[in-house]
């Protein structure tokens, strides 16, 4: 990081591996030491972002190609990257993001044909930036798809997609993990919420 | 053309050249002589492609940025090709499109910065597919931008980048004309309507 810039920090993994509420506790901790923290997720994060997410995630799971559906999750990205994550990074701030591109990388480019190499030269060509750190949260599939059903609520998509992608999506961002080392963390998920987020507080404060 | 394969035909031309009613007159006067025509738009012509239109569109002109804008264009078109376009042109029927991926050159690639490499990297990377033949409608910007007025509605936001922006269009679209002279023609619209309607059709005709 350059003096003044802030640090850019994503938190991945599958769904129910409890990466949402460890990026909320990492920026509650973040905050209580006196940095200026900008929680966000993806898709959606800005007001643009947050309508495309709409489009997206709601109704059938066939209701989009995944080529169509790489092209929306990169405008929402774009948007958000505009007006959210840049302007924050700008002035200083800490922004934690809840999923970013490597949810592209697994979710579009692993679950329906191989298209990583499409979604890797739209990224090249439309987002460009890569988190300064991303933290996954490695959790059996089991237990994370368990997890996921618990909360119920209309963005069911990729939930509805079985436990056999979950476990595709695991060994995915662990060979992701694998492909980045130098900004990837990988955290064992299955452990108590607190002894997750301390292990996450340390791993963070160490790398920035 | 190969024997079963329908024709590709786009209409372009600056806001108020009168080429959405040539396009209606000319799949009119196909099906009088017993073609099967699709008579489609964009932004839209899916039921995906039409939500995706309403988020462009509607609202403040600054709403998205350009490379945002470009994004869900190319989403939008993605899922028309897929769902309207390639279905019945595989089907042997005969396609006019009241825009099509000249219009983003133009107005994304000209009215913003210069985009234009951007939009055809992406256009390469996600459409792929050019028309049989673009019918270019050639219009005088004080006249067409004049017509434009006259319909209100809620979707002005590119009438009101103003005449300028028109003037710039309008050359664009020539330019882009000489640039892919084998599936481009250019049409003086500003006759009356049957007379561009009667050079319309008989330009078609000797074309597929």
């Amino acid at each position: 990081m350059t003096a003044g810039r802030g640090a850019f920090v994503t938190f991945e993994g599958i769904d129910g591996s409890g990466k949402s509420t460890q990026a909320r506790l990492l920026a509650e901790a973040l905050r209580g030491s006196g940095r200026e923290v900008v929680l966000t997720r993806e898709p959606g994060g800005s007001p643009g972002a947050e309508e495309i997410r709409r489009l997206v995630l709601e109704g059938d799971p066939e209701r989009w190609s995944a080529e169509t559906e790489i092209l929306l999750f990169t405008a929402a990205r774009r948007d958000h990257l505009e007006r959210t994550i840049e302007p924050a990074l700008a002035a200083g701030r800490t922004v934690i993001c809840d999923r970013f591109a490597d949810s592209t990388r697994m979710y579009q480019g692993l679950s329906r044909g191989d298209l990583r190499a499409l979604v890797d030269q739209l990224h090249a060509l439309m987002i460009g930036r890569e988190p300064d750190l991303t933290v996954l949260i490695d959790m059996d599939p089991e237990v994370g798809l368990a997890r996921a059903k618990g909360r119920r609520g209309t963005e069911e998509r990729f939930e509805d997609f079985g436990p056999d992608l979950q476990r595709r999506m695991r060994a995915g961002f662990l060979a992701l993990a694998g492909e980045f080392p130098a900004r990837f963390r990988v955290i064992d998920g299955a452990r108590p919420v607190e002894a997750v987020a301390a292990d996450v507080l340390a791993t963070v404060r160490a790398a920035l």
